[in-house]
């Protein structure tokens, strides 16, 4: 693991933002490796995340930095490291499977702390990658009360960031807001959208001729939070319902994958509804 | 132009279609040179494409598959040949254009009778290919009176199919009744999709990372007849909606060409509310 | 697994070849569900791919068939079923995994019967999924030594394909010409292509912007062998040469598990040194 | 047009750049409305483009930052404005129209002086949007003539890019020489490569199942300068070489495009052999 850090920034727009910001990191002595800044005109707010290379004394830097930036400015920095997720699934493989062997060989900068389900089917998967499997059983149960086991487990495993990776139940207001923008989520699209049950079926029988998945962040009283990365693929009309199925899965879990590492990278902001990603 | 000829054939599906039809050929001596089927085994339909070299007396042949056809099988058999269409716009021109500039150098198996717009401004990109333009204002008439002023251009025109290459007005169920199968629009799509007005403004507020194009038939009472193609490009943050409404004008345009094509080729039916294409 | 048979047949064009094949199935009374034919116009040669539902006897339609068309024609009939195959790692995970786990929750038509390895260093990633791991070191011998191994293994196992999940050695022409048209491979494409060592650092030099994947059959006295699918992403400047490697593992194991299906269901012929998919 | 301004630099990378460099914008009250920096690591070589809205003194700028960067920087400070581009073809339409309907319809930032062919067959459709045809010969012409025609022409227009779109002949290293970095070109590209004449016929005789487009810089001794932008298109056994070429066209057309923006709007740095882009 490297020496880099990953300083972010966000406040109002105003001239000399970054002449300011980077005088404090040149004073440390430390080498800019990464940069990237972006302006969202429409409501002239200023984001930044540089990665910097070299000891740097990430609590003195940020004390620095926020004399030259107005009171309202939020900053950050860390050192790029490992971060600590758990990931949530229901009965779907594919998902969880992919992350989990993307875990087992060092290709996520994250450690995998356990899987949480609300079925026993899965347990077997994480076996296989020796993860710790917790079974809450939601069924019959009120979501009062099975949030209640979620956040029991979480406080004990306490995660950077949770990821449904295909969990397939929807949670509360109260539980998003407790983990607020480090909830990731992916679901399928389509063009046009479906609601309700059966999504594949219903595209299938609307003859679509791409379908995609979007992940994002969870967010309360939304439907669907700040996308963060989406992907599509050509299917037509020999693809059953099974078909399309099998395709959207796929694109799925690379989808995921994406996301979940811009996000272990520090490489999102959210504005508004929208994510702002220094690729 | 080839002496080929398209066969089309579609019926309940039952066992022994496709060698039935087959055999007509055969002792009219001529021979497959493209064929494709497909049955859709949820409504249990047959579909049938084929392209045969040689002469052909398609009456003949048309005749002779009937009596070992079930009475309800609709079967045509054309020559394969430019389709006379008509082009429709209103202001904007990436569209138009871009089959305008294929149709002069033949890359479109089509005659352009006409463009007719609603406005008066394409009228110059419609002169420099020397094609008719026939402006048919709308502003302050009541829409009967649009269509009619339509239907008085096209029963002179008899064009085949009608292409809405950015048509901006919607047209009554029906009008839309008397050209069935035979109207192709474009529209541009999101995931996730945007109602209303200034879908680009709406799709750079909400940070989607993907837009796209559908090219579908135009039908009454329907928002979105069958899809015949799609595609998409990739966007982000970066992009305004200025920049978003750019890049999904150049899908569009990629999209309503391919629809086109396989619509003048004779390649899609349309089962329900979807497409099958024999591409 | 249903009572689906897979015809195939390939012969020299000629009029009437549908209408035949179709005959012979048609008089045994089974119904076709999927059909594809292709004409190769530029040697003048009839491919057809028919899946039929219905109980069949594979022997004497064969037979059947025979009769009717030219002595040359290759004319085969299969069960729609699990193939018995083998999978071939060196040390790279990424395609080996992700086939082990799509086995393992049944999303190929197979059955993975082994893994076989010129290293020791999959093994346990072979022994997660309870899969038989076979180690057959080549450092240090003779070629043929080490094909003599690979075959002894191979004469137990009776594979019907092997897969090259990144199996990083040459098999010789004897080798390759045991199992004609059943072994296939992945390797890294670029624009332009790139010969020698460390591709992925050459493309990161050369300031790539799209990388792609290449399956194909492997073919005796030949560099490259019939291309069966491709898949390519996009990336830029900022990606280092590991970066670009990232990016190309995800699309290899995409594209190797689309051709390992296509071949599995016997959608796929070789002509010349090309394929044609009835996909 | 607006009132901004691009500027960049490129240099050793050093600390402390980005920091002196910001410092004499925000001292001459600039505000930067887009940025973005990169350090090749390889070569540890500074990039930086920055675009800044206000009134802005070029000159004095560029004087002021060469007092804060090492002598051996390469800084350049323009108006954000259209850029004069002559556009070379040959017989080919489908690139040269799209850019010519682009231009009329002011999608490019760019003036179009004339176009420049070593035929006359596509005067007409220069005309139709009267734009200057310059009808070069170069047949039964030693290269030294033609291109001795060819800069008489170029040295009246002074076009800031010249753009190859689809000129089939090869410029010399001392043409070439003389617009270093304003010559762009487009060209076919294929998984795997081909070499020699009708590279269309062969990809559909080799039977790939992807193809692409490459727009790149053109450079004296070698044959492809620093790639801009490349583009695939999916093709399968049923496309004729005839298709595959057509499809290959609208990949070409849209890469161009897409390149060619990327120049105009200062976007592109040229690092060794590749290309480092602010999009």
């Amino acid at each position: 693991m490297s020496e880099n850090h990953v300083l972010r920034v966000e406040c109002a727009d105003a001239k000399g933002l970054i002449h300011k910001i980077t005088g404090v990191l040149y004073r440390q002595g430390l080498n800019i490796i990464e940069n990237g800044e972006f302006v969202d005109s429409e409501i002239g707010r200023f984001f930044m995340r540089t990665e910097v290379a070299g000891k740097a004394d990430a609590k003195k830097i940020t004390a620095e930095l926020q004399k030259h930036l107005p009171p309202e400015a939020i900053v950050g920095m860390v050192r790029d490291r490992k971060k600590d997720i758990v990931l949530f699934a229901t009965t779907e493989p594919h998902c969880l499977g992919d992350l989990l062997i993307r875990h087992a060989y060092g290709e996520l900068p994250a450690n995998v702390l356990a899987v949480v389900s609300n079925h026993d089917s899965l347990k077997s998967l994480a076996g296989r990658f020796k993860v710790p499997y917790f079974y809450a059983p939601a069924d019959g149960k009120a979501r009062e009360a099975h949030e209640a086991a979620l956040l029991k487990i979480l406080s004990r495993l306490k995660p950077e960031y949770i990821v449904l990776a295909k969990y397939m139940r929807i949670l509360s207001d109260k539980f998003v807001g407790r983990f607020k923008g480090r909830i990731l989520n992916i679901h399928h699209s389509f063009l046009p959208a479906f609601a309700g049950a059966s999504p594949y079926q219903q595209a299938a029988e609307r003859g679509v001729k791409i379908i995609g998945a979007t992940a994002h962040f969870v967010t309360p009283a939304l439907d669907d939070g700040p996308i963060i990365a989406q992907g599509v693929v050509p299917v037509d009309h020999s693809h059953s319902a099974s078909d399309i199925a099998q395709a959207g899965h796929d694109v799925e879990k690379i989808v995921l994958t994406k996301a979940l590492k811009l996000a272990l990278e520090g490489r999102i902001f959210v504005s508004g509804n929208k994510t702002i990603i220094f690729d």
